[in-house]
């Protein structure tokens, strides 16, 4: 599975670039008393997951004249002590990389560690539902977040505000009970044939209201149990001609997720997978000294 | 206590308006067709904790022209419930910052609860130890989450690596063993008077090989208990005529922590605090229609 | 019909200030010479056409202290000699301002009088079919010229690569004809639930191939009439049971797109709406020395 | 002819890569999912005209690690099915750049095309007056938009509003009739010697006002055919003994360019050269699958 | 004199905000611990000479929201003790912007100062010789150096690269002096006609070369005093039909210029003006806390 | 003596490039007319002086294409005559980073000199005193200028407000004097262990009061030789069991600078480093045309 969503490095670059700089804004002034010899390096793997990071550090040891050998593809699974990837350069670089590189790996490792073991989880109950993250992601770090959902073979969802029609509990408020209809029936219209248009219900009594409109997608919003199921039935209902989709959202988190293990359902979205991440950790230790001049 | 660094709003807008672009490269696709009048809206706790990033969201909000009255002030403590900013402005607005908003607040008050709850518990044991950060942060959130650390009433520790001299491990693997006491002995002439000097020590035979060079802190990396009691006892010899302050960091969680508890550590640093921290939950809900023209 | 994806202003401005810049990287060489004095002036339609740009002009202009009065909505029909924009401030913003004013409403007044023709034309055959731009837009000034068709009443379609996945001629050639059943099977698994598949083909025999595939939309490059009616008719029969949107695209002009006045069809797609634009007139004069200091 | 003004590639890649960035704010979510692999494609023409942009558009593949070998030079007549490019890369790469890169020559080329037809038809009318542009581009392009003037064998004109000094219209206004004496008066005592002044005049008695301040050069606007003719006979009058350059602006079009084809004229200057340009067509396709991998 | 170039504040405000940026990457350590009053501070000077850049460190403090009244205008002689600027706001801001402040106004006062002394030296000669400066400037401050020269009454030069065609020696060296003719006169063709073109030369026997040519301006590179004389007869006679500027440039310093102040030069260049300037000195202190909240 | 502070080149690429923009806004209208070809060019010392910014101009021609050879190493005596950077590469572009590679030099080289003879007059008089700079820099150009101070010798002091705590005139004004006794008692607590914390003071009194608050460093203000002599004395009684460094600083100039060789004094600190620098002077001249393509 290829999927750095194909964006030149170049650009990556760039971004990678300017994480290293809010380290260093006039320099790194311990490691410039130190020799400047090539050295080799290893980064381990100090926890077992599925690690997530690797293209993208690797393009930013590059863009510092470093070598970098990956010995592992994003999205395995590792175990502690694996070597993930062999350094070589110049000391004062790789020890100028070295906390950067560490914070992005263990921050996406830990988003796709926990979106793969709830993936396996709906695998191992045999559904096909999918696990898809939200847009509650650290601000300026979206987008290798979402990256790393997908590492974990979860599914990103939307990406942003630009990015699909979702109706939500505060549109609602501000359209009113009484304009919704008017409202609902004028959106496909309105919306660009390439958008989906999804609706957040709060209750089954507001789900009757919506259905006929045709949404691509329907997400229920901290739904009891016993509701999910009454409304899987109404949905499935008016799916034998045509295809609504069914996400489920709210306070779902890896202690109850089993709870809502239900045929019918599409997705579970979950802010968990990135609002509430425990790192994975790694290591970069300079393990041998080549002696030549940097 | 009043503690944003001072760096001016303005100055902050830009980087706070750089998170809102992310969620919106070409607009908000669904809020375009919704109705644009004056409403207010609450934002209110739905866990306890700390509260922090109050005045950033504030400026943010700001910019766009709604108006916020912060009820609580950064670093309070706070229960499900708890109404914190009061809002008033364009119900469009209001729906395109909402999730930016919430993001920020989670995050960052999740950093200051842990640590706040880490300062309390050192304060009820009768220490004066300071619960420290690392550079363990979030790629390109850092001065944020340095802040939250601060609100939780910790302290940051150094910024970044040009804002105190701090010899670690792959530096002193770079200068080799032999190199080691030369290197030392320099140190203080080559270095800016302006900045302090650390030096990282993995075991008790490397501490008392470094202490003769009068570090301004020495920090002890993944000692066992019973190296840290010998250690402090070392230092305070030394100390009598001087002041090293000693740091003690490595694998340190709220599990753990009480053991660190000793009498002559002056430092407990923890990355748990950044890399691995449980957002708060917060809501932004609209309560109010006004019906007056957007 | 209010459209400006809700952009903040305060983001608009600062690209607007872009264009500004790229005008003035050393300032007014003439203008620093002239008496500053507060003055009023007028925004004038030169030929009659759909005008679209105001207020994002009056959000530039509004960032030098100028004021701005819109006497005209944006997708307004207008006639040469029309006042738009009553101004006032300092004589020498207006003059810096002037020039980039202009440029951004002549092209996409341009852009949108041609959009609203063909949609007046579609509306007037009495069909459906909605008018939509491409990816074929000035480098680096997408977002307004996509603004700019919907202000024209047509469909901006995908905004970019992020957008919607749209298999193309290259990608087939790619994927090579053998893989392409398999790629196909395989696609609505892999791709977000939160994004629809468009694919492209260039003859009946590939729409054949494609269609048990159930993409959201199908696009027909460059179809000779005769076989645009034939490919309405296949997806007819498909679309008893599921709804696919049809799409027509290819060399389409105002010249000959009433051949592609098709019952079926959904969507018309236009390269031509951005990239063979002839701007609108208007002039932008000082009409008034208020003689008070600038 | 090397006309690309030296600017250096590193400096063009940055800009032109930000083109590229508007077109991927996540990535494509269509060519993530396609083989990777090395492939040959060409970029044809398919109109006849004058090509520009090829230096550009190779700067920008060759940052993404394509190999791009041009096979005719900006500024050159192309007919349909002239290879222009060659073509090697991966696939996924060159499909994230195509659209970027027809938009470029599109625009540029149909720029180019324009303003060679015209500088051939006034070297067939054996004069020697340059067809000029005007800052009536597209807002962001200017500069590759004066860079097509140029190799279409125009002259760009002045570049922005710190290039020359040029009174207009709403500068006299805000000087007033009876300012005007002094103003011009003391102008070439205030303005820098390294700049060139020049005056718009709107009629004939403006002209002979301005007449004995000696400009560089003077525009007559919107002037009659008749009044031209006298315009010209004045200034000539007083170039026996200095040399003020003849511009002439206003509505010149195409259509009715050859009526300004008058001895004594200098310079034509037209905004239709870049704000109604019709776009040259252009078609980058894979032509051959090297099946090695990407 | 109003001389800021009508470069709109805000525009300005994003230049200035990165100097201030420059001294504070993560805030202001110091001043957060203080009491947050409003304060009256005074801008004085400590030195006399021309001052240069209040409007600048205006606009600068105004975006943090302080008060601040100019009582004396860019370009004015100034004295040791006089009040420049009443300043009132908030005490954390004040400290926050004072050093940018004062360093913005040192630098440019000197040059403006140096410069002002020169011209002054030229009028008291009863010369109209113009004081011209060079991009002789530091790296990233060239506009407001220029500015300051405009402040001191000299004359800017031009800006740039892109600001005049000045032919010099390492281009000659490239064309070869065989090339050298046919350069020449193909060069009014080629350049735009709102360029002015300058040639400089490195003796007589090159001046008489380019003499026919027709240049705008001549600038004599290191001459001597003896050949500066004879170049000011050669281009006197040539310009009893036209007009020939006359520039000497190189080794000009405020101890030799008497020397230069020949009948026929026109413009004298000093790199000395921006690259070796001794600063202005000014203090800003606050006077009186308010002992109101900030 | 390897000093640039280990920050990757292609991050300093990017400030380079940006000084070099500066000279460019569109281009450089006189070099795109001469010949292309790879030619040799000298750079060459035209004073004696100590030489800095040698690697900086080293990459910024190399992000162009350029080789570059140097012959001597930042911080070296150079005389007039010295060749210092044997450079081969395009014409074209070597004239086009001429200015910049000689601006940042002059500049560079000017500080570095003028550094290095106070810290040889230091080391003459047989002290051990650190010549140390102020944060009185360019805007903008505030890394260069700091660094040119180390290449001389010299201690660069904070570099920001980020850096240090240092306590001035202006915070104690603030504070009031009935405060200053709290605010100092609680501001070891309140400040991280990472910073050092320096007290500015204006005379003996206030030393006196400030002496039991323990600072790190005390800067003494403007003082008279006799009073700082008294200084020395009261530090060295409270430094028999503690070390508080002393760092003196206001009015010291090259000229005065040899009263304050005092033994005591740790620092001396001299705004006039950066402030009033004469810069030194360099060549860059083509010396053979090689005749191959460019």
């Amino acid at each position: 599975m290829v999927c750095m969503k194909n964006i030149p490095n170049i650009i990556l670059e760039k971004k990678l670039l300017e994480y290293l700089e809010e380290d260093m804004p006039f320099g790194d002034v311990t490691g410039q008393f130190i020799p400047n010899t090539q050295v080799i390096a290893f980064l381990k793997a100090k926890e077992s997951g599925i690690v997530c990071g690797l293209p993208y550090v690797k393009i930013l040891m590059e863009t510092l004249g470093i070598s970098v050998k990956t010995l592992v593809e994003d999205g395995s699974r590792i175990e502690p002590g694996d070597i993930l990837l062999e350094i070589q350069g110049n000391s004062v670089d790789i020890i100028v990389v070295e906390r950067t590189v560490l914070n992005f790996l263990m921050r996406l490792s830990g988003i796709a560690s926990q979106t793969r073991s709830l993936v396996e989880r709906v695998k191992d109950a045999g559904l096909r539902i999918r696990i898809a993250g939200t847009r509650k992601t650290t601000p300026g770090f979206r987008f290798f977040e979402k990256y790393a959902i997908e590492m974990g073979g979860g599914d990103p969802h939307r990406w942003d505000l630009s990015d699909m029609v979702l109706i939500k509990e505060n549109h609602i408020k501000t359209i009113g009970e009484d304009g919704l209809n008017d409202f609902l029936k004028n959106l496909h219209k309105r919306v660009s044939f390439s958008k989906k248009i999804e609706i957040e219900v709060e209750n089954l009594s507001q789900l009757k209201k919506i259905l006929p409109y045709n949404p691509d997608i329907i997400m229920l919003d901290d739904f009891s149990i016993e509701d999910i199921h009454k409304a899987v039935e109404l949905i499935e209902k008016v799916n034998l001609k045509q295809k609504i989709l069914l996400e489920v959202s709210g306070g779902i988190t890896p202690e109850n997720i089993q709870n809502y293990f239900i045929e019918g359902i599409n997705i579970l979205s979950l802010g968990f997978l990135t609002h509430s991440v425990k790192s994975l950790d790694f290591s970069l230790k300079i393990n041998e000294i080549l002696n030549t001049k940097g």
